[in-house]
This record gives C-alpha cells, structure tokens and sequence, in this order.
C-alpha cells in the first residue's frame, strides 16, 4: 500500500451505499503534510509533462491542487461550479447533468484564465462517475489548451468514469483506486498500482469495457 | 505599499458599485507565489500565537488557508455553505442572514473537527459586511474553542465588518485594507498600516465608531 492508501486505511470510514469518509483528512479537515505527499507524488507521475497549468473545481479540489502547484511552479486556476451562471465576462461553461444526483451543474472558467498555449494538470479529490471531470476536459479543449494529465486523489474503481477517461487516451493518475468497500467490516479493496505505470497502459487494458453513458452528460458551451 | 497592496495597484480591476476583481490572482486563478509570501505575513503577525488549527470557508478562502498552515504547521478545516443542511453527523450550524444578498445561508462545520482545545486562526479571502466571518466566529466559540485571530487577504475598510469584529476584540489583520476605490480612473486608496499593528490598536481608534447590525444577522444552532 501507498501512503495515501495507508491513510485511507487509518482514518477513513466506509459506509453503507459505497460511500467512504475521508473527511478528517482530504475534504473536510485537510492534513497539509499528506497534501504535500501528494503533490510530490503527481510531480512524480507526471514528470517530463510541459504542464504550465493546474485546473480544479471548486471546493475540496482547491487545498490538493494549490498545495499540489508547489511542486510544479504554475499557477491553479479553480472551475466554480453553478446551478445559475452569473459570472461576468467572457466564460467557457460545461454543462453537467448527473443523473445520480438528478441536477444540472454548470461548470464555469472565465476564458482569460485559458488559452491554447496552456499545458494543463487536472486535479481533483475524488473521481467516480467522472461527471464533473468530463465538464473540465471539454473546458480545457474548447480553449484549445492541451490536457496533459489527471491527477486524482482516490478513484473508485467501481464506478465508470476512471474507466471512460483512460479509455479516452488521458492519462489519469488515481493515487488510491478502491476497487470495493464491505460497510459491514469496513473493508477497503484497492486495486493494485504499479511503482509508475506508463501512459496509456490502463487504457489498453481496459479497452474492452464498457462505458455507461447513462451516468452523466456533459455538454460544453461558450457565453460571451 | 505592501507586496499584496502592490499586486492589487498592478492587477487588480475597480468595477462599478464598489467591486474590486481579482481573479487573476487570487480568486479564480490563484498566484501560488503571492499565497505563500501571504501565508508568511500571516504567521509573522500571529507569532506567538498558540494556533493549532486553521478554518476558513469555501471555496476562495481554501487555497489561502493551506498555504498559510504550511507556515503554522497545523491542519486546515474549511466550513461548507449550504442554503439546505444535508450533512450527516454532527454538525455545528450558524446561520447567517445576509440582507444585501437577499438569502440565507447554513455556514457547517463538523463538531468533530472543533473542540475546547482547539487554538484557531480564521483565514479567508475578502471581508466585507463580515456575515460568514461572524458565522465563523460563532461556530468557533459554540464548540467552546478560541479565536486565536483572524487573518484576511483584502478588507474593504468602508464596509462595518472590520470594523465590528476589532470592536469585539479580536485580532483582525487584514494584508490590505481598502479605504474607496474609483471605477472611472481605477484608484485605489489602501488604509495606512503600521509594520506590525499591536493588538487591540484598531479596537481602540475604532471605538466610536458605530456597527451596522441591519448588514446580516447570525444565528448559531447546533444540530445532532
């Protein structure tokens, strides 16, 4: 196990409904010292990428993506998130409608902060039907900026969107993947992870499953 | 002029209707250079201070809050907003009322996140009217913990929340304090500060002055 995997271990807490709490750690109460192990580690995966650019969303993605951006020197630009869109000036919006959560969200970067000559790391805490993920990839492209990668705190395997986007040809780097969770014991199953995986790998082994785009749909648009 | 007095002459924008914008970096896009050199000032003002936690609120107060607690060493807790409160667990609410925007807002931290013996510093990133920062304050001393003292980036000097929360004797330092502002020639006046402002100094010289308590109202309640 990793260090992120270890502390999920430790301190997070599994419920009923595939849900897992970390709240005492990432998205609620954030212990700075695993952030900076973090940001360490996605330098890490991600080393030799031209990446001039952090992308999150807001709220818990900020901590992980600001204290990330140390360690590669850029800026972090945070996607709002919106169920109106009332930002002045000129924005790219995503449009985001997840059907587990039966809403529609706006995902909202005002085009100043996005340009084609951006080299762009998205990072965010959690990743499972990849809804919002998806909103800031068609962000990033309708700017003609560049994704050069993902970085994700955990990943829950077993749910669709980790799965789409490597499908996709992004290299999406999930520090813990938790491939099933047992509310009644509190048992964590995390897939295993190579010490560093080469891009595109995940993606051939995974070229035959199924994406279920039932989960969520995301449409972009720009407003001026 | 300070080095954040510095950034808001050179990037800043005055708007119409007192508005000053910053997302480009400190909001939005978020210079992670300037939040570190701010997260130095902050524990050079409160040195000495036996802080052992930090909370801010979403989302823009996030990013400033864990940079600065790589300078106390300490965690971040980040309070969420909600108009509806869904939360599960306990909770510690303050409601806050504000009357310019016309709604009300659940500001959420849970307990266990709070305690007697906690030593905290509140960070955020702009402080006006000052509605989410007494909802802070509450929530703080609801689970009987101390406000240690208050750090914001920018405070707008000729709006009553500064000047209500020094009254109340809190420590409020404030990087860059923004007296008026001019949309047609773009001038901004900043407030005089001193190197190193005793603490009490603002109480005093603000002593006559009058709070506004039309502005917002809070409640505090906690929820089980």
């Amino acid at each position: 196990m990793n260090f992120l995997e270890e502390r999920i271990v430790r301190d997070g807490v599994v419920k009923e409904g595939n849900v897992l709490k970390v709240d005492s750690f990432l998205n609620h109460q954030m212990d700075i010292g695993l952030l900076n192990e973090m940001g360490a580690e996605f330098k890490r995966r991600f080393e030799g990428k031209p990446i001039n650019k952090i992308l999150t969303i807001e709220a818990s993605g900020i901590g992980i993506a600001c204290i990330a951006a140390q360690h590669f020197n850029v800026p972090v630009v945070f996607a709002k998130k919106s169920q109106s869109i009332n930002l002045d000036g000129e924005v790219y919006v995503a449009e985001v409608e997840s059907f587990t959560h039966k809403c529609i969200n706006h995902v909202i970067v005002a085009k100043k902060f996005l340009t084609p000559e951006d080299h762009v790391l998205i990072i965010d805490d959690f990743l499972a039907n990849g809804c919002a993920l998806q909103g800031l990839i068609q962000i990033v492209q309708s700017a003609g900026a560049t994704v050069e990668g993902i970085g994700i705190a955990i990943e829950k395997g077993f749910q669709s969107g980790g799965r789409m986007i490597r499908n996709l040809g992004f290299q999406l780097e999930s520090l813990a993947i938790v491939d099933g969770m047992d509310a009644a014991n509190g048992h964590i199953e995390f897939r295993p992870q190579k010490a560093a995986e080469p891009e595109g790998g995940e993606a051939d082994k995974a070229a035959d499953s199924v994406f279920k785009p039932e989960e969520c749909v995301c449409r972009s648009s720009t407003l001026d």
